[in-house]
């Protein structure tokens, strides 16, 4: 790999393959507590100091703040992914997963919304890829005989409910309104975690 | 009525009671409309030639550009709180009303979140009064066994869960999620339209 330089002048320290993927996952999961906390505007070094890395580590892995946002909805999707993936997997499950992941940030929200804006002006296309591959997790689990697949569009329409529930100044008034909203909806869902393989 | 001056140094042309209630319901209309046409940074100049007034007389009633949101917002929900006074008013007509307005307005959709924002640092006073009073008028015509009334928080996180589904370039394709998702919650929705007395 070629050395660049940082914005700073220096020159990042050298990672094998191996620290650096320990690096980046790293990065990831202290940008996500480091969103939840201070939302998108907080400062990259906040996020390299959460992860136990030098800036220059950081800017290594992601060339600028938008970079860092985007890993962190593309990894809420993968664990989406994984949950489907597994081998005991049920929708009941992978929606409590969603769930997780809805509550906690209101981004992959967005995300999430990119469904409905149907090609609308102003969707970005990575928005729309990220909510296609949710949909695609959670229609792999799908009974014929589910509550929401009746209509082409209900599975969505009922993931963009939840969020619409999704308030509140906590976690846990957001999970536990996230939940009224999936009774509601009579749909059930499992554990409301993060999928940890 | 003290004359004062304008931004532009002129004095408003002078308005008898009625035609100030008169022009002050246009300007909203207007108001209403180019929002949804144009976003809420449209020029207060395109309102007041929508109103049919001068910029002199819509800078008598509202002073500035936040007091011609406000008034809208306001008079969203005093078209559903008229919906529910209504002699044969009932709860699926009210919805009926309170769904028209947010297929209509994205800044009615945030008033409406208000709700479960739960004192949330950063809601504002005022929606948090718009939103409980738009809770007052349908909660006057909720039957005890409406599907909503099981839970105290249940029937605005159902206002909260539509809010989520409605989106979407055009209002044709709002009000179609709209009602999808007043479908999926199994709950009876009236004509989708503005109250008009």
């Amino acid at each position: 790999m070629t050395q660049q330089s940082l914005p700073d002048g220096r020159r990042p320290a050298n990672e094998g393959p191996r620290a650096a993927a320990r690096n980046r996952a790293a990065l990831i999961a202290a940008a996500r507590e480091i969103y939840a906390e201070s939302g998108l505007e907080a400062p990259l070094s906040a996020i390299a100091r959460r992860a136990g890395v030098g800036q220059g580590v950081l800017y290594r892995h992601f060339p600028d703040r938008a970079a860092v946002a985007l890993a962190v909805l593309e990894e809420n999707v993968r664990q989406i992914e994984q949950a489907a993936a597994a081998p005991d997997a049920d929708i009941a499950q992978v929606l409590g997963v969603l769930t997780w992941h809805q509550t906690e940030s209101a981004a992959f929200i967005s995300v999430l919304h990119a469904d409905g804006a149907g090609g609308h002006h102003g969707t970005p296309a990575f928005a729309l890829a990220l909510s296609q591959r949710v949909e695609r997790a959670l229609r792999r689990h799908l009974p014929d005989d589910h509550r929401l697949a009746a209509e082409p569009d209900d599975l969505m329409i009922a993931v963009g409910m939840v969020s619409g529930a999704v308030t509140g100044p906590t976690r846990e008034q957001r999970e536990r309104r996230a939940l009224a909203a999936w009774r509601l909806l009579g749909v059930e869902v499992g554990p409301v975690r993060p999928f940890e393989g």
